[in-house]
């Protein structure tokens, strides 16, 4: 069975899959009479036939070593997670080989991190690590399928990195 | 000088004012084999000559009892503000009067709760009361005046209701 170790979540590493969202670095604007800090327009949203909207996502947790099965892909819209508490969460994804998943990577989130997939990239579903398993999801509202679901041939286990 | 308690908050009585984001009650779906709940499109997104973007703020936390000396509103778009930790913060809003701020309210939010402002709704700036202060800000993104600000010609104090 194929084992990935996790690696930690940065934007560098994460590039070719997404975007990562956090307050590192200089802001791009104080506001509020230097109060907060505005990290600004940090995802690339993009939507086909269909409109941004705001859904929450109560997902269960699982635990480390974490069998993976199962990959999906949005033809139609890119899908930003953003935890509503400070834990991490995995992110599993997989690179694109001729319309099927190719190969898998596993990225560990710091508390404070958001993610953004963009349009079309295989990830496996929501996994939180710890409970309540919530996350605030803006993704595509529209008509029209847009979910790719694929059963991998061989199940992928993910183990925690160092 | 004028003091509102704070009232938990709840989407009837926070409808005049926006959408509170909550997963509770019966999610609109199961997905993930029934592993996660979808509590789908609850915010109602209202942008004029823009778009949708999430941003990161992250703003310096406050303590109750807190004074509040200035209010805000943005005509051209709805505001959502999304937790990323387990931590209530503060939600000061303002009925309309005349185009100027009249009754004020306050609110404490519930862990797991995001709140949405409707387009045009006076409110306060941002507060946390815990460290970090750090929120996904689902706003417009576009050219053109968006921010209206109002001192108040007396401050208020918002002490901790029951």
């Amino acid at each position: 069975m194929t084992r990935i170790a996790t690696r930690p979540l940065n934007a560098a590493a994460f590039a070719p899959f997404g975007d990562v969202l956090e307050a590192k670095g200089a802001p791009d604007m104080l506001i509020n009479q230097g109060r907060c800090a505005r990290y600004h327009d940090r995802a690339a949203l993009d939507f086909t036939d269909g409109r941004a909207g705001i859904s929450l996502f109560d997902a269960e947790p699982r635990r480390l070593p974490c069998r993976i099965s199962l990959l999906e892909r949005h033809p139609l819209g890119s899908q930003c997670f953003v935890p509503m508490t400070g834990n991490p969460f995995l992110v599993v994804v997989a690179e694109d080989d001729s319309g099927a998943p190719g190969p898998v990577h596993a990225f560990l989130t710091a508390p404070g991190q958001a993610i953004n997939f963009h349009r079309g990239t295989w990830h496996g579903v929501l996994t939180p690590l710890h409970a309540p398993g919530l996350f605030a999801v803006i993704d595509r509202i529209g008509a029209g399928g847009n979910l790719e679901e694929v059963r991998l041939r061989e199940e992928i286990t993910i183990i925690r990195g160092r």
